[in-house]
Formats: structure tokens, sequence, C-alpha cells
């Protein structure tokens, strides 16, 4: 029998095509489409593993999958190829390369990194449409900055899962790094963390636009925090302008695929008060 | 009876979603859209006239389209939100005025900028889907920018244009500027005439890439041009790299819109050998 190894692959895709990451049967989700092209190569079942889930709508520019087969076709431009012949055009293989044998998508992901756009103008061009949010008020920037910095640290983030029963174990995630940056009334917020509660980045987009537009005040919003209860906060975001920009690894075992630049403009960086 | 004004609007568009400008009955056009909106605001059937048709799959940034009615919301801010807030988010009114009795989007019109959008890259990512053409293969840049240069001018464009008997006219037209722009291996090139042939963009860039691809030198490209048959050429490329950029008026007639910038990357002059 050939020798088996992990091949991983760095995905990219336009979230408004699939009904989500997960395999649904026959439904057109991201890992139904890499698995039918896979097993087109390898002849056989391959199961495809991201490290997690997005819903529908949310886009991924540095997705991570990974699976075990045979290294068939032992050039990774060529595999990469292979994949993207056959894939729909929004779901794109932009890297790829054969692990070591402990490496799973999933299980050895230490953290991630998401942005969430939107666009506070008057009107969204439509080249936008599915691809931010929309708010066409005047967002208080310097309110949402402090918000954001207070987030920083270890934290219960129940008041923003939005199905707490879903979670195993603790509610407890350690947010790295949450910043926002602004240009022409394009804002991309950053939020890095060791893991994200379901629907948690659009549950705290939620709220961060009430204190932009005035709704609740940045002690507001630590005090959603502190509350641990989803009922205190309220609001979720829309999956349009949701990205998972990148997934974190321990050194030895991150591929070493590049992924767009988490820093789009340059911060302004604020202090919790 | 209340005094009728003539309507300005910029119309930006995401050509994907639509079949088109022209309205073809109840099929989902960009035309269509307008006057079932125009009709909705005004209570009775409104004439929307664009600056020309853009084909399935084309965008634009800077389209103008223009409509005689009474000046019901004075306000240009209030009437280019109601329009808005009853368009579909792939099309939208970015800016409108009130214009002099004798405007017309079409028939003032005394020229149009257009761009094509090439992703040179092996793989294009899944954001692009739709909205550039992707070609792999490395492209000849100093071969396709001589080749543009000689497009400058008045010249007869009957070998670029799909449907030669359309015209009812000359063939000739005036090309002021034709140019390429690449970073990263993201190709923009603009084209600036007092007017277009049918198709005749994406048939130029056919003939372009072929010569970026090495199937074809600037000599040949300028004979296809010489040639003044549809046959010489051949290759259209695909609709979705296509972007109509700006219209031009009269600048006692001009609409004061701000489109967006017609020059991306700092531009690499060719000479015609």
């Amino acid at each position: 029998m050939p020798e088996t190894r992990v091949h991983r692959l760095l995905i990219a895709y336009q979230g408004g095509a699939f009904q989500g990451w997960q395999r649904q049967g026959q439904l057109p989700t991201v890992q139904f489409e890499l698995e039918r092209v896979a097993e087109k190569i390898w002849g056989a079942p391959v199961s495809v593993q991201g490290s997690g889930r997005t819903d529908t709508g949310v886009h991924a520019l540095g997705q991570v999958a990974s699976f075990v087969a045979e290294a068939r076709i032992p050039d990774p431009f060529r595999l990469r190829m292979a994949f993207n012949d056959h894939l729909p055009p929004e779901v794109r293989v932009m890297d790829n390369d054969l692990g070591p044998d402990e490496f799973h998508a999933r299980f050895s992901s230490t953290g991630k990194e998401y942005q969430y756009r939107i666009i506070n103008r008057e009107v969204m061009g439509p080249h936008e449409a599915g691809r931010a949010w929309h708010v066409p008020r005047p967002l208080d920037l310097a309110a949402m900055r402090e918000s954001l910095s207070c987030l920083v640290g270890r934290h219960d983030f129940t008041s923003f899962a939005s199905n707490p029963g879903y979670e195993r174990t603790t509610m407890v995630r350690n947010m790295t790094d949450a910043r926002l940056w602004e240009r022409d009334g394009d804002i991309r917020v950053k939020f890095q963390a060791d893991g994200f509660l379901y629907r948690m980045v659009r549950n705290l987009m939620g709220a961060l636009a009430k204190v932009g537009l005035g709704k609740a005040t940045p002690a507001d919003f630590r005090a959603m925090l502190a509350a641990r209860n989803r009922a205190s906060a309220a609001n979720t975001a829309p999956p349009g302008g949701l990205y998972l920009v990148r997934v974190l690894y321990p050194d030895d075992l991150a591929p070493p695929f590049s992924v767009p630049s988490a820093e789009p403009f340059t911060p302004n960086p604020p202090a919790c008060p």
C-alpha cells in the first residue's frame, strides 16, 4: 500500500457562493466542493478537515484545510492546479504543501484572526454588496476603539456567543488583538484570539456598531462583556462583512503559506481606560 | 401641470447580476430596475436613458443616465436614497442632480472611457471571479504596450467590431488614450475614445492577449487593425473584466459627478514605432 501523507491547503472563498464550510449532504458547501474534487483526483473518498467552520456568507482569505492521502501528485503546483481546474471559481486553493504527520488543520490550530469590514458611507458601491456591512450613519470611531481595547486579554465571552450550550467546555477565550482601521469610510476591525465562540465576531460587531452609533457607551460595552449573558448584548452583524484571514499554528507545525496582510491601514492604537 | 426637469444619475453596477443594461421586458436588466423604481417614485412610467448599452456581465463604475420628470423630490440626496432603497444592492445611484434642459445621457455624450482588467497570476483569488479575466501564463507587457500605442488616433476599427452591419454610419473612431498599468499581476488597460463599436474593447483585448502570450507580434496587431476585417482578428475577451469607467460630455453639459480615478497605477508610457 502506498505511503500516505498529510496534505495542507490554504483556501480562499467567497462566502455568498456557498452554504457555509461544513458538508451537508450534496448542498454546495466549501467542504463538499473540496471533497468532491479530492475524490476525483484520488479515485476514493477523502475527508478534508478545515480549521473550523464558517457560516453561509462568511468569507475566507486564509482558511487552512488538511487531509491524509498518498502523495500521488508530488509537485504541489500541479496538485493545486488539479484542484482549481475542478473547483468553482468562488473557491480557490491559493497554496499547498505536504506537512508533518502530526499536523491537523483544526486540532493543531492555536488561534485565528478574523477581520470585519464596514462601509461607513452614504452609498455602498455595488461591488461591495455581500462583502461588507453598509452602515450609512456616521460612526464614533474613538468610542469603538475604546470598546475594542477592553476586549484584549482573557475574558468569558458568553455575552457574545449565539449558542452558549454549543460549547462543551469553557467560554473563556484569550483575545490577543482587537483593533480598528479606517480610511475614507472603509472600516476594518481585526480580532485575533486563541479561539472564537459561535458567531462571536458578528455579535461583537453588532454591539460595537451600537457604540459607534451612540446607542451605547464604551462603559455599556464593558458591562455587556462583564454580564456573561447573551441577553445583555443583542444584535448580530451580517455575515457578508466577516473574513477568516489567518489560522495560527505553533512554529514547528505552521505551513509556510503567505496570507494577505492583516493591517491594511495604519492603526490608531487605543487604550482601555 | 408641474414643470418637468432633466434628472441626471451617476450609476454603478455589478454586471454579473444583470442581463445587461437594456430593458428586455421584465428581465433583470439595469434599465428595467431603474425604470421600475422611477415608476414607483413618480407614480407613472418614466423612460430612463443610459449613455449606451453594456452587455451581460459588463460592469459600470461611471455609467450616466438621464430622464425627464417633475422635480418631485428637490433634494438630490433624498431622491438618491429613494432610488437606492428600492434598487437591488448590485446597482447603485452614486450621485445625481438636475441638469440643463438640453442634456441627454446618450446624445450629449462626446466619448467614453473603459477599463479592462486581467489577473496575470497562477491563481485568481475567489473574490475576483467574474470581475477580471484570469490569464495564468506570463504576458509580454512591453509588446502589449507597443500594440496599444498604435491604437491612439483616428482609425477604422472594423476588425474589432463584432457586428459590423449594426453600425449605421462610419466605423472610424478617434482613440484618445490606450494604456496599460500593471502591479503584482493586476493589469488594467484603459481605452478612451469618442465612441466604441459593438464589443470593440473585448475584441481589442482578445487580440492584445494574443500579443501578450507571444501568439502574435505588435506588427501582427497593427496588421489586424489595418485589415479592416473582423476575420483578421478573432478572440473576444470575457465580459467580466470590462468596466465602463467614465462618460465624457462637453464642459457646459458635464454633470459635476466625481468618478473613480482612471489611473490606478503609475503608467509606463509606450511609443508606437
